[in-house]
Formats: structure tokens, C-alpha cells, sequence
């Protein structure tokens, strides 16, 4: 069999186009409404997508008078869309910085039960000073600091995970011995951030414990995924770049100790599909048409670092922006966006017209076929396991790639006709993870 | 039309009788099984139960051996829940001292919306130092602290749920206005155990903010209570204390401003039920003979504050047990157990026969009309507005209670044939709170 491309829905109420919201017929309450999700999620399954997932923040940026801004726990909405599907992967995203280990490790375990094996974590360390606020700081811990707690969080949740063994539960009604007590563990765990002392109060769950993913590509977070990440989502422009961080990431999970199958890396795609090219193109300019560019110059503006007022719409980006290592956000985004405006000398304008579709992501527009050879080119040359899908439009673009992309892709024998395994890491091709507090020797006989 | 009762289901995995989980014919994976949760809550519903409730503490308790122990976290397993369910309240216990106000006001602000308005937050402050080993601390915060902490977290709650206006989304795609800016509001809450910026990243939901429940029944509990709950539950032995228990909480309500009837009083009430009298009390002892002496000895000597060994099966309570004022854990539960040792000069092992049921509520062992007289003469007499019904067994006790009490109830015209309203608070007749922060002097035009 050849090589299985993975697919991950990336949800996001009425698309990822911050205008998407404003085109005729879009559900004004997208972002709440669960049964929009149920169909989202169903119509996924029957494109038999691995998962879909939920960004999320702590916080309520800007603006909410630009796009759909309030939205719905993960964890929460995840579950609804557990007991909506019978396959498909659902990932949710949930920050290291503004959560404690026993309480998320427990959320993500019931998910993970509720859905048959189906939870992943988008493990986030949460950028913003915004979202550190919100939490009784008045500014966010440092970009180093919110790694290496990130690193220890995932550490003791791995221990509360695994302090249920796989067999604990016994039921025995003779014996009056619901689990064996040999066989749930204290953790104990101590360490620079954290103090827990476990076990943890639900059973181990079908997966053992979520399929870790992470989107972070600074040096921070490429080092943090391969160490722990099984899947990455990441942002590439270019066949280059993508190659280049595909081959770097699977580097250092060799030097992790790891295989480099064990990381799925995913690019963020925004397909703007038409029957043809030219529909296509004219789909796309309609909705950079309905851009608000106060807005968009604003959040531009906030993601810089600079004041509003020292971009100008039709000139280029200042010459003056900090580098890198003085972000303490979204470090590779704010390069990625830097390197994008300067390599093909955009205009505040044009820059914001073409982040307004993915927010740097990659935006592919053609025909069926031609976003399949883009998907098969970057597949087959080593810059992509599978894609992050991130429709411009919702329902209608996820309906156009599950009528007219995967099709391609399944006749071209890259893509899954139908589900063969029952769990989120079944369909990536994981195995279950281990538990690493087995300990027989204390067996009750 | 007569006074209405209401009527809350306490789930509790295979019934909250220690020794449920060992009749035959139990499940042995009731605590994590969804679809058995699914059709208890479907049952429930045929009952025209006002709301469904799940107990909670963020800890694994002593002897996982003992009965069904780990558990799914109560807002996902509610969200679950609320998509096999239609009308049903659901209400999760979730706790002030070990969550952030942020993120769980957002949690249940998603679960009313998925519920579409039938979110209950019961508030607790979780006692006990093995919970508190779970967050970093190595004991539990003092019990006075705890509560001030409670007040001010619901605080900063309700300001989170109000930072949406109920008319924010105006989703205008002509003029690109998603929500009017100038009905999202910061909180800017700044107080001792506090601070958090806001606004809420969630719109209003249909209730505004769940139902607020209360459980603790200690001085600070029902100040509490008479300040924020808009329903109790409580644990009563006698129809005395009930009445005196009511009585002192609405008034206590009253001095804190508001009408008696906004807080609706559930005793907790765990009924066996047999065709005969008989019949109900050999049930009862079945279920005794089942349970295990030495795991329920160890819980109540940890309840008590006293080493196990102190407590001789065959002999009365040690006459040297601290008073209450000495318990940082749960107070009034202390009380109610030792005065009904006392009162009724129990062994310890008969103390643990008569708890093994309800852990201090009251048991109501008899036929569906004797049962349904109780009921009666409790509401009617002043001493509940409804009740918490804790089946001894599930689901076969919530059966027997749908199909027998509960057509006795109507045919008296004490209960609901069928659900008038669609949220939680209709059900218990409470109004939807309005929002404080509205301020329409700012009014975009």
C-alpha cells in the first residue's frame, strides 16, 4: 500500500476567512450553535478525515466586532461532537499556562472515553499578555519559562495518565474488589512548577492518554514537539520551507530518541476551490473584497508590535520591526508574516489580503485537481505527512474538498476510502502508548 | 394550581449504595460507560425530573477496591449528556478552590449553550487535604477561607457572564459589525483572591448563567447559600431538622435580600422500594450484607478524624471525638453523623449499615405510595420544595421510581406530567437573571 496522507479538519465557525462571516447565507451564530458543529463534524467523517480540531486562547481578542469572536470550550464542544460521530479524530487545543495538570489531564481522559479513543491535545503555552490577565498576571511568563512548564505539565500528565493501570478495574463481585489497589499508583510527582500527588480519579482510557499535538515552530517549540508531539500542525509558505522544517523536525526527534515516523507534520492548507481557475480566483478577490482593513490593520498591528497608527495601508511594513527573539508571542508566525511581506514587497494592504484567509497559512485556490497535485507535490517531496484543511468558507468549503478533492486523492491511492481503525491514533498510525507504571511485582494474586 | 414539587436525580454510577456495583446483573464500567450515563438521563427525562446532578472532588479517594471510583469529569460527561437529552436540567459540581474563575465560567457558559440553557453549577469548596495535594498545596485551605474564596469567585462569575450583553451579536454583514463593541465589556475584576480582565471569550447564554446550586450545610455554607444559591441540597435526618434547616435558610435569604421562593430546598432522599413494606426492607438488608465492613470503617474513621483502629465494629463511637468547630472538612455532614450515632446509640458497624445507602441522607424504604406519602408530608409540612433522589441502585431503583412514585405524585397533582418550560431555571421557576453590566447609554446608534 502507498503511503497514507492524513487529513485534519482545522474548524473555525464561518471559515478561515475573517470575511467569511459577512457572504450571504453564513450562520450568524456559528460560533455557538451546536448543531452547526454536529454537521461540520459529520459531513468530516464522511470524508473520512483522521480529526478535527479547535484553536483556542483563554481570552477574547480584540475587536469582536470583526468576526465571530466568542466561541465555545473546546473540551466541551469536542464532547458534544463525540456523541455526534462514530470515527473521526477531534483535537482540542488547551494551554499549559492557564491550566493545571490534574483537572486538564482528567478533561482530556473523560474525552478520550466518552469518544471511544478519540481525543487528541493541542498542548498550547498560550501567548499574550491579553490571556495572562485574565489569570491574575499582569503580564505572560517569558516564551522560555511557558516551555519548560509546558514540558513539565505534559510530564505529570503523562504519570496521572498512566497511574491507572490498564487492568486496575476488576470488578469482583465475590471478592467485593472493584479495581485492584495494587494496581492504581500514587505519583508523587515534584518539580520546579508542579506538586501532584495523584493518582488520578478516572480509569485509564481507551488511547492510555490523548494523542499529543503541537503547532508551535519556534526553536522553543520545534525542540518541545520532538520531544513529545506524536502529530504537528505548522504554518509553511513555501515547498522549501516546508521541506526544511519537515526534515528539521524529524531530526531532532531522532535526537529525542524517537522514530521519525512517530510526528505526523501537518501545514496548514486554506483551499479556495472553484471548477475553474478563474472561479476560483474570483472566490478569493470576493472575500478579500469584504475585508475591514481597520481591523485587519489592527490585529496586524498587535501581532507586530507596533502602534496601529505606524502602519500605513499602502505602504509596506516599517523598517524598523524587532527581531524575533524579542517576540515573545508567536515567534515563527511573526517571521513567518516579516519574511512574507519583505520576500514579495507587500503593502499593509495586500499583506492583510492575503492573511485574511489563514492568518499565514498557506492559501491554495484552483480546481479540485489542481489543490490535489498541490496536496500530492508537497506529500510525495517531503514537506508533509498530510494537511492541516482550513476552509475559507464554511460549510460550503469543507463540502466542496469532501465532494470534489478527496475523491482525487482516494483515486489516486494516497487517501483512506473508509475508516479501518476505531481510534484517533489508529487512524494516524500510532501505536497506543505503554503504561509506564506497570509494576506486576506488586501484584494481588 | 397546587405548589409544585421538584425533583432532582443524583446519578451515581451503578446507585449510592456502597455495595450496588456487587448485585448481579451490575455494570462493571458504570462509572465510565457513556451510553449507560445516556439512557439513565433518558429516564430521567420520561420522569419529568427537573435536572440530573453529578456529585464531584478532584481526587481519587482511599480504597479504589471499594466501589466504582474514578469518574468522568461532570462538564464533559454533562455535555454528553445534554446531546441524548432535551429538556432535562444537568448540573455539574465543580469546585472554587481548585479552578480558575476564567476558565470554568467559560465551561459552563458552553454547556448552557450546548444545552441550550440547561447548565447548573453546584459550588463547592472541596474539603480535604488529599485534594489538596492534587494542586501543589500540602493542606486544604482553612474552611473560612475556602468560603470567602467561593464568594469571590462566584463574583467574578457572574461579572464574566454578564460581559456579554444578551443583544452583543448583531452579526450586520453590511456594515461588518459581528458584535457591537460597545456591549462586550471588561470586568476589571480586582480582589483578594482575584484578578481578571475579561470580557468572557463566550456570548451570553440562554440562562445568562447556569443555575446556581449549593450543597453545604455548615454556619458558613448557608450564609453562602443564602446569598448565592438558587437551589440547596442538603442532607436531613428527621422531618424536625428539615423543617428548622428550611426555615433558617429562607430566612437567611431574606436577610441577604432576596425571596424566599428564589432558593428551592432539596433534601436528599434515597429511596428503597419494594410491592411491600417487606419486600423493601429485605432489599435494603440485601444490599447491607453486601457491603465490605473494613473499606466503609476506614472512610468513616476519615471522616471522622479519628485512626481506623479507634473504631471497633461491634462497639459505639470513641467518646472523645473532636466537636465541630474543629473539622475544616465537611462540617455539617460531621454533625449529622455523629448525633445520629448518638441519638440512636448505633455500633459502627450498624453506623455503617445505615450510611452505607445514602453516606447521611435520609433512607425512605417502603412501597410507592408510602414513599410518595413521605415525599408529601416533608413538602407539605415545610421542610423541602422537592427532593434529591438518590437511587440505592441504578439504574433498577430509578426505574421503580419513574414507574411507581412518580405517577403517584402527578395522580396528587404535587408534580409536573410533562415539561412547561425549556431551561433549568423554568423548570424550578426561577426567573432568568438579568444582565448588570448592560449599559445602554453607550449605545452604538
Amino acid at each position: 500500500m502507498t503511503r497514507q496522507l492524513h487529513l485534519n479538519l482545522f474548524l473555525h465557525d464561518t471559515g478561515h476567512h475573517e470575511a467569511s462571516w459577512r457572504l450571504p447565507g453564513s450562520s450568524p451564530t456559528a460560533n455557538t450553535d451546536i448543531e452547526y458543529h454536529e454537521r461540520l463534524a459529520r459531513l468530516a467523517e464522511a470524508g473520512t478525515f483522521d480529526s478535527l480540531f479547535l484553536a483556542d486562547s483563554p481570552v477574547q481578542f480584540n475587536d469582536p466586532g470583526r468576526r465571530p469572536a466568542g466561541r465555545l470550550e473546546p473540551t466541551v464542544l469536542l464532547t458534544a461532537l463525540a456523541r455526534a460521530t462514530e470515527r473521526i479524530g477531534l483535537i482540542a487545543t488547551a494551554s499549559t499556562t492557564y491550566n493545571s495538570p490534574f483537572n486538564l489531564a482528567r478533561r482530556f481522559s473523560s474525552l478520550d472515553h466518552v469518544s471511544g479513543g478519540r481525543a487528541g491535545w493541542n498542548i498550547v503555552t498560550t501567548a499574550g499578555d491579553d490571556a495572562a490577565r485574565n489569570f491574575g498576571l499582569e503580564h505572560q511568563p517569558p516564551h522560555i519559562e511557558r516551555y519548560e512548564r509546558a514540558a513539565e505539565f505534559v510530564e505529570v500528565s503523562k504519570k496521572l495518565w498512566d497511574s491507572w493501570e490498564d487492568d486496575a478495574v476488576v470488578a469482583d463481585r465475590e471478592r467485593g474488589v472493584h479495581a485492584e489497589p495494587s494496581r492504581v499508583h500514587v505519583v508523587d510527582h515534584v518539580g520546579k512548577h508542579f506538586r501532584v500527588r495523584g493518582p488520578l480519579n478516572v480509569p485509564r482510557s481507551p488511547q492510555g492518554y490523548p494523542l499529543l499535538v503541537q503547532a508551535g515552530s519556534s526553536a522553543d517549540g520545534r525542540q518541545f514537539a520532538a520531544r513529545h508531539a506524536e502529530a504537528v500542525f505548522t504554518a509553511q509558505q513555501t515547498l522549501e520551507e516546508a521541506r526544511a522544517f519537515y526534515a528539521d523536525l524529524k531530526r531532532r526527534a531522532g535526537q529525542a530518541g524517537r522514530a521519525a515516523e512517530g510526528v505526523k507534520i501537518l501545514p496548514g492548507l486554506v483551499p479556495v476551490i472553484g471548477s475553474t481557475e478563474a472561479e476560483a480566483l474570483a472566490a478569493d478577490a470576493e472575500l478579500e473584497a469584504l475585508i475591514v482593513p481597520e481591523y485587519a490593520k489592527r490585529q496586524l498591528a498587535h501581532l507586530l508590535k507596533v502602534p496601529s497608527e505606524h502602519l500605513d495601508l499602502d505602504r509596506q511594513l516599517p523598517a524598523d520591526l524587532p527581531p524575533e527573539e524579542a517576540i515573545e508571542g508567536s515567534k515563527s508566525r511573526y517571521t513567518l508574516i516579516v519574511e512574507l511581506a519583505r520576500r514579495e514587497r507587500l503593502t499593509v494592504r495586500e499583506l492583510i489580503g492575503r492573511l485574511g484567509g489563514g492568518r499565514g497559512h498557506q492559501t491554495f485556490t484552483g480546481t479540485p485537481e489542481q489543490v490535489a497535485d498541490t496536496v500530492e507535490r508537497w506529500f510525495t517531496a517531503g514537506a508533509a505527512d498530510g494537511f492541516n484543511i482550513m476552509p475559507a468558507v464554511l460549510p460550503s468549503g469543507l463540502e466542496v474538498f469532501v465532494e470534489h478533492v478527496i475523491p482525487v486523492l482516494r483515486a489516486r491511492g494516497l487517501f483512506r476510502a473508509e475508516y479501518t481503525g476505531t481510534t484517533l491514533r489508529d487512524h494516524y498510525g500510532l501505536p497506543r502508548p505503554a503504561n509506564r507504571l506497570t509494576s506486576r511485582e506488586e501484584d494481588v494474586a
